[in-house]
C-alpha cells in the first residue's frame, strides 16, 4: 500500500509525542508549533536533508536506519554546541509508489532516538506527487530546535595557540562500514556488526558536560571527517592543528584513512586550554587527547614519527566521491 | 553553469543576513544557528515543503516567484498564530542539471520577501546528487521561526459559538491564475496581472494586531481553501459555521468557487465575539465578516439567497487535484 499524506501526517501525529508537555504546548496540527524555552536561554536552530543515494541507500540501509540516521545529524549539530533538544520537526518527499512499511519502519528508527532523548517530534510537512515514479528518491529534511544559556554555545570559532585538541570515542567505523558496501554492493551488512555507521550515537551529553563546565574552547561535530572539520575550525582563527597520528582513536578494523577522512563518524571534536585538566570519559564516552594548536598559518599537520604531512581541507576524495554518489 | 553545491552556500551566506544583529548572535557557518527570543515570549516553528510540480511549474512560475512562495507559505502559518517571524532556514535538493541562475532568482525572491520583513536568512542545507538527471525535481523546505508573548499565540480551536468569522484581503486570485494555467499549458502568463498568484503577501501585521489586541478568538491561513480551513477550525471544538455567500469578498474575476474552494490565498480567517467590534481595515487590508459560529454539529453551511448547502472539507476535487498533480 503506498503511503498517502493524510495517512502520513495521521500516523506522525499517533507516533509522536503528545503536545501538552512542558516545553511543548502546540505540537502538530495547527499552523505552526509552540515551544518554550528555558529562561536566560537562547534557541538553537539547524537543518540537515537526507537524499536517498546521497545520505543513504534503500538497498543498503533498513528503514529504521535512515531514520535514525536522519535525526542523529541534527542532534550532533545540538550536541556540538553543548546544548540540549527540545523539538524536532520532519519534512519528508516520498514517491508515490513507497510502501507503508518503509515509512512506519523509518519513523520508528527516528522516533526511537528522538525518546531516548526525550524529544518530541512536534511537526513536519509531506508532500508526495503522483507524477513521481518508483525512480524517484527519497528525501527527508530534518529540523531539531534546542537550546543553551544565553552567550554559552560554544562554537567552532574558538580555538587559540596552545589549546589542545580531543576527539570523543572511536574513529572510521562509518568508512569501515561504507567501504565494505561499495566493494560488495549486492552484498547486505549486518546492521548489529556496523553499529558505528547504521546507528551513530549523537554525543548530547558530552556536548552539555563540556560547555556546563566551560571546559571547551571549541567543538564541532565530526560529520565531513576528522581532516576536513579540523579544517573548519583552524579557518575561523587562522590557526593551525597538529594531530599525531598514533593518538587518533580507532574503530576496530579502521585504518588510519578512514579515521582521517572518513566521515559520518558524529564524534565530537573540540579544544580546551592545554593546562585544563579533561576526564578521560565523560558520560560514559572515551575522551582522547589528539594534538595541539598552534599560531597561524591556517592548516592541519599530520605527524607520523619522524614525519609530517599537511593535510588538505576536503579530505580524501576516493571517499568523499562515492559517498556523495553511491 | 550547474549550481554546485558549495557556491550555493557560500551564495546564501552572501546574500543573507549577517549574524550579529541582535536577534541572531550566530547565522549560517556553523552547526547550528543561535537565536534570541523577546523575553517572555514562545517560539513558534513552522516548515513548508514545496515541490516541483506539485507546488509550482518550472513552465509557469519565474523563479523569483517560486521563492518568494517558498517563504509566503511560512510567513503566513506565523501570521496565523498572530506571531513575529525572527528567522528563516532554507533546505534546497537540486537537480545536477539545474542553471545556477534559476537559483539565483529563485533567492532573490525569497530573500526580497525576507527583507521586507526584515527576517534574515539564518540557515539551511543543500543536497544535490550528480546521479539525477534533468527529469529530477526542485525540492525547497522553508522553516520559518518566530516568536509571540507567551500563552498569547493564536490557534485554530477557540471558535465558540456566537462568534463572528472574518476574512482578510478577497479571495479566489489564487486559483483564478492556476485555472488559467491549466486552460493553456504553453501559455505564460504575466505575473503582475496575477500578483496574488505569484506573489502572495502573508498577512504578518494583521496577524500581529488581532493577537496583540486580544481581537481573534480563533485563526488559521487560507492555504487550502475557504471550505477546507473554516472545516479545521470546527473540527478542533465540534461547533458549526454558517457563511453567506455574497459576503464572501471576491478577487476581480473570481468565481465563488475559486473563493470558497481555490486554496493558496495566504489570506487570515479569523472568529471573534460576535459583539466585539472589528476595524473595516487592519494595516492596510480589508477585514470582511462573512458568516458566524453556531453549537455544533461539526459542518460548514453555505447561505445563498434561500438556499443552504453543506461545504464538504476538502473542497471541490477538480480544483485540488490539477494543483496538487500538474
Amino acid at each position: 500500500m503506498p503511503a498517502s499524506e493524510k495517512s502520513l501526517i495521521r500516523r506522525i501525529r499517533q507516533l509522536s509525542g503528545k503536545p501538552g508537555v512542558a516545553r511543548i504546548p502546540l505540537g502538530i496540527g495547527d499552523d505552526a508549533a509552540i515551544l518554550r524555552v528555558p529562561p536566560g536561554h537562547e534557541v538553537l536552530v539547524t537543518t540537515d536533508l537526507s537524499l536517498e543515494n546521497v545520505h543513504f541507500r534503500r538497498d543498503w540501509h533498513p528503514p529504521e536506519s535512515v531514520g535514525h540516521r536522519c535525526l542523529a545529524r541534527g542532534f550532533s549539530d545540538i550536541a556540538a554546541m553543548g546544548g540540549q533538544p527540545i523539538a524536532a520537526f520532519l519534512s519528508l518527499a516520498l514517491p508515490a509508489t513507497l510502501p507503508q512499511k518503509w515509512v512506519d519502519g523509518f519513523l520508528r528508527g527516528l522516533l526511537a532516538l528522538a525518546d531516548q532523548h526525550g524529544v518530541v517530534l512536534a511537526g513536519g510537512d509531506t508532500a508526495q506527487s503522483p507524477g513521481l515514479g518508483s525512480s524517484a528518491n527519497i528525501l527527508a529534511d530534518i529540523v531539531v530546535v534546542g537550546s543553551a544559556p544565553r552567550g554559552e554555545a560554544l562554537r567552532r570559532s574558538g580555538a587559540t595557540s596552545g589549546d589542545s585538541i580531543y576527539v570523543t570515542g572511536k574513529l572510521g567505523a562509518s568508512a569501515l562500514a561504507l567501504e565494505a558496501l561499495f566493494a560488495k554492493p549486492k552484498t547486505r551488512l549486518d546492521p548489529k556488526k556496523y553499529p558505528g555507521h547504521f546507528y551513530p550515537q549523537p554525543r548530547l551529553a558530552v556536548g552539555r558536560y563540556l560547555r556546563d563546565r566551560g571546559i571547551a574552547s571549541s567543538m564541532i561535530d565530526l560529520s565531513d571527517g576528522l581532516s576536513t572539520d579540523l579544517h573548519h575550525c583552524c579557518c575561523e582563527r587562522r590557526v593551525s592543528a597538529e594531530v599525531a597520528a598514533e593518538r587518533i582513536p580507532r574503530a576496530e578494523g579502521a585504518t588510519l584513512e578512514h579515521a582521517l577522512h572518513g566521515g559520518e563518524d558524529y564524534e565530537l571534536l573540540f579544544t580546551a586550554p592545554g593546562n585544563r585538566k579533561i576526564p578521560r570519559r565523560i558520560a560514559g564516552v572515551a575522551v582522547t587527547r589528539i594534538g595541539k594548536i598552534k599560531s597561524g598559518p591556517t592548516r592541519v599537520l599530520l605527524l607520523e614519527g619522524l614525519r609530517s604531512q599537511e593535510l588538505a581541507p576536503g579530505g580524501w576524495e576516493h571517499f568523499r566521491n562515492p559517498r556523495r554518489s553511491p
